[in-house]
């Protein structure tokens, strides 16, 4: 913590996620208004509106008001708000889309959005087709409207050009990202560099730094404001994301996120994995080989692969990264000279990031 | 015509579509080089420029530009040309999403996006799954650079949100026509005003008048002008999508588009479908509902059910239909009091559209 002095103007984090969804349910809620006004099905705003509302920690939303807070905005928070809530449309989108294409069966506790839609249309080979075009098409509504949120922020007009490149630059990346991923899925699996790419445009830039860069020009942010966060964007994202890994795998200590299949079944190429096959000897090789990436597999299988994970030094190695990447941000935070209150802010969602539990 | 006599004013379509396609050969040029800087796959601009390539025939673009000329534009077009690119790359965007929905074998004379990338991970249903996903993030790209080309144009601030309102409303239109188009195969295909109604939304609106709109907005048009534009665009876009409909189905006369079977494999629910069915005895009913939509439908099925779509007066009605929109677009124009460069532009516009045949 940078200080035990009182700080008055302490950003309440809880307040600005509270904001944010206030922004997203009124404006899902003139969504609701003009479908029925114009004969549109009701249930495709409906299925976006329960997606925000099954969970997640909005932690991108949150970065993009702080990334605000730590460039000098002050006065009307209104426009990075604003931004903020699009980001959050948009990760709706991207979780859509990436649930079809890895055909998960769950994303927040609830059935996956096609197939939510599959059941809609019954069943059968006809309806997972014909489900999944719908969850494609409610996941491009998503983006959208995250862009349309963006487009009605009343952001000063000659920020604009810079919002918009960064969110365009922002979009492209994740969406390269999530290409190498699919397009790549089962190939060179024991390659860390690949997989550490795969994370820096998948998640590392999306996630951390083009929301803070985004709430920093909506401020008028100067050159070096940008660097910054840049500075800060990829190690925290490779944490948060390396963070995530270990969680689908192992779960966490406490038990309250319990360890999943669904990695290990999709075959996702994570560090985790690629550091597993490059210490495994050949017996665990082979094994590994066998079992990652079947969409059979069962908990004695993960159960198998964990025990692997655990005994090549995997799943420490890990944990050792997200440990460097978050002392690398501690060491940034102490460099950049934040207001107080944004530096705390921003120490408070770096352990948030990289203790992410759902 | 409007006028015998020479127009020094006329507007050339093909320039006009010369500089629209330098547009996006330069921005796609640009995400090559970008690509090749940044270490992503090649492959997907490539296919993005590909499919441009390929053909259609820039009906929106030149929309756009003949709508900024009808509303006054005058000085530099660069703003009208660069929103009518992004609208050429929004096609793509939809159409390789289209291709995936259907499963769609074959595009443009080439093989649909997603069969490319299937292709290219080899085979299987593996193959099949990644070639989905990997054309799905195609298609988002062709989507977001779309909206880059939207926000790099130098449109003139004041108008800016007027044109971001417009392009946004033209997306939510598509997507939820699309929905109402996929979630509804299958059901109720004699519906005459359903079938109508999925026009109105996925083609009228966004093929004619907001293309039209967007270049008027950038022109800085009046609301008389805008109503004029919603007067031709939905006549004129469900002439187009009509026609399109028959020659899907029938080919066009002088045999330069083969009749096909992708409509009718697909059971797409449309108006010439709905009157046949509608007009269909008994006999012929039960013919129509054994055959359309299976997806293993064969050219003497086709041959039969077009025999039915003719004996029933559907494919005449059709063709009744197309005419009374045109003729309808005809006494638009007539009042509407455009520039007479704009007004011809237009006329032969209303021709290609209803005559497309590709």
């Amino acid at each position: 913590m940078t200080s035990g002095v009182v700080d008055a103007q302490a950003i309440d984090l809880c307040a600005v996620q509270r904001q944010v969804d206030a922004v997203l349910e009124s404006f899902l809620a003139e969504k609701v208004r003009a479908a029925a006004g114009r004969g549109h099905p009701p249930e495709v705003v409906e299925t976006v509106r329960d997606f925000l509302a099954a969970g997640g920690k909005r932690i991108r939303a949150l970065l993009c008001v702080v990334g605000w807070h730590a460039s000098g905005g002050h006065g009307d928070v209104t426009s990075a708000v604003r931004v903020a809530a699009s980001l959050e449309l948009f990760v709706a989108f991207a979780l859509i889309h990436d649930d079809i294409m890895d055909d998960s069966a769950s994303r927040r506790g609830r059935p996956a959005v096609h197939r939510v839609m599959r059941a809609r249309l019954g069943g059968g080979e006809r309806a997972e087709r014909l489900g999944a075009g719908g969850a494609l098409l409610v996941g491009n509504l998503a983006l959208m409207w995250a862009q349309e949120l963006l487009h009605t922020a009343p952001i000063e007009s000659g920020r604009q050009r810079l919002v918009h490149g960064l969110y365009d630059a922002m979009l492209e990346e994740v969406m390269y990202g999530q290409y190498l991923d699919v397009m790549g899925t089962g190939r060179g699996a024991d390659d860390v560099e690949a997989a550490l790419r795969i994370i820096r445009y998948k998640t590392a830039t999306a996630t951390i730094e083009r929301p803070l860069q985004l709430g920093a020009a909506v401020a008028g942010a100067d050159d070096a404001t940008m660097e910054v966060f840049t500075g800060l964007g990829l190690p925290l994202g490779e944490a948060f994301q390396l963070r995530d890994d270990l969680l689908d795998v192992f779960g966490s200590p406490d038990g309250a996120c319990a360890p999943g299949l669904s990695d290990l079944r999709e075959g996702k190429r994570t560090v985790l994995l690629a550091l597993g096959l490059q210490n495994a000897d050949l017996v665990q090789r082979a094994r590994l080989d066998r079992l990652v990436g079947r969409a059979d597999l069962e908990e004695r299988d993960a159960a198998e692969i964990r025990d692997i994970l655990f005994a090549t030094g995997a799943r420490e190695e890990t944990e050792r990264m997200i440990t460097s990447r978050y002392e690398h941000v501690l060491r940034v935070l102490d460099g950049a000279g934040f207001p107080p209150s944004a530096d705390r802010a921003l120490r408070g969602l770096a352990v948030k990031a990289t203790q992410y539990t759902s």
